[in-house]
């Protein structure tokens, strides 16, 4: 059996797009018998590399963008309700995602999706520690022991450099993948990244 | 028979991503019986509006956007050079287009698609005026005639009046569609403006 490198997925728990994206990226990979490696990442600090700003403070394409985003959903068959804050922080989230992924990445990558799904289809806010915790105790964690770790400056650190790792690879946005050394941004290029995989480039 | 509104096509000279829906956006509208009214704009000026810059000077996503370029031809099948200058300040075409379309919209259209060729796939320098008239001769124009035209104030002032309204109406980046008021950024977008089209909204 030929064994093919992972496909790395890079998201912001607060980006509709980055969850789109996840709500495809395994099918897609599982398709051409690859791998996913979820990494979250927070768009704050990329938005400081590129000198830019959240989507909806950007004057006309923000409003675009807020459309763009519904039509999109409803083209990608994905269900998605607007959430009242947005964006929010994710650094709760992402600490949250990387404790799991310690233990078991599959626990962590079924705690962002039902992260993902909580904010964008059931408007529960994410920055919320507690809605974090309940989220995770809800697949079975041990909330306690994932408190404490929050509380700590360890998973803080290891978090941070995990985001800077992500941005000194060239990471800029949400969804983001890396394929074979290919870069690709936007979930509107996940019809370029199949063809990729289906190819092995193109 | 059904007279539908026709498409409106937004398109900077010097836009890639515009230059591949220009390749594109004509044969799609075809097939849902609509017909297209291009309108070339100017990036720098939607730029002040966002308050953002082209993207070859943006960080990180710059380079990124340059090697996107290059695939999103791959994938769309585009034929497609990098021009040595990049990108360009393109009021000459504009305004050539403009004064083309008055005489004739078929004629003008001819000469956009001439013009992308031109540069994306020649580089040949499209700011250049001696390219613009070439390119417009090269189509049976009276580049005389066109010369004087594009000396004068009042083009000038028409072309600037004109890509104000496009800016008034929300119009941001290239390419950038309205479809019976729905507004589609971006070649990405194009399957999405397709779907619209076949099912008259979604």
């Amino acid at each position: 059996m030929l064994l093919r490198d992972p496909i790395d997925f890079y998201f912001d728990f607060s980006s509709p797009y980055g969850y789109f994206a996840a709500e495809r990226i395994d099918g897609l990979a599982s398709r051409y018998e690859r791998k996913v490696v979820w990494h979250p990442i927070l768009l704050g600090v990329t938005f400081k590399v590129l000198g830019t700003a959240p989507l909806p403070s950007i004057p006309v394409k923000g409003p675009y963008s807020l459309r763009d985003i519904q039509r999109t959903a409803r083209y990608l068959e994905v269900l998605y309700r607007p959430p009242s804050r947005f964006p929010i922080a994710t650094q709760q989230a992402g600490r949250a995602f990387t404790w799991l992924a310690d233990r078991s990445p599959d626990v962590a990558r079924q705690f962002a999706l039902a992260a993902f799904r909580a904010y964008f289809t059931e408007d529960r806010d994410l920055s919320d520690l507690g809605v974090v915790l309940a989220v995770a105790g809800g697949l079975g964690v041990d909330t306690d022991e994932l408190s404490a770790a929050l509380a700590g400056d360890e998973l803080k650190a290891r978090f941070k450099s995990d985001v800077e790792a992500a941005v000194a690879r060239g990471v800029f946005g949400s969804p983001f993948f890396i394929v074979d050394g290919e870069p690709f941004w936007g979930s509107d290029r996940l019809p370029q990244l199949e063809k990729w995989l289906a190819e092995g480039g193109f």
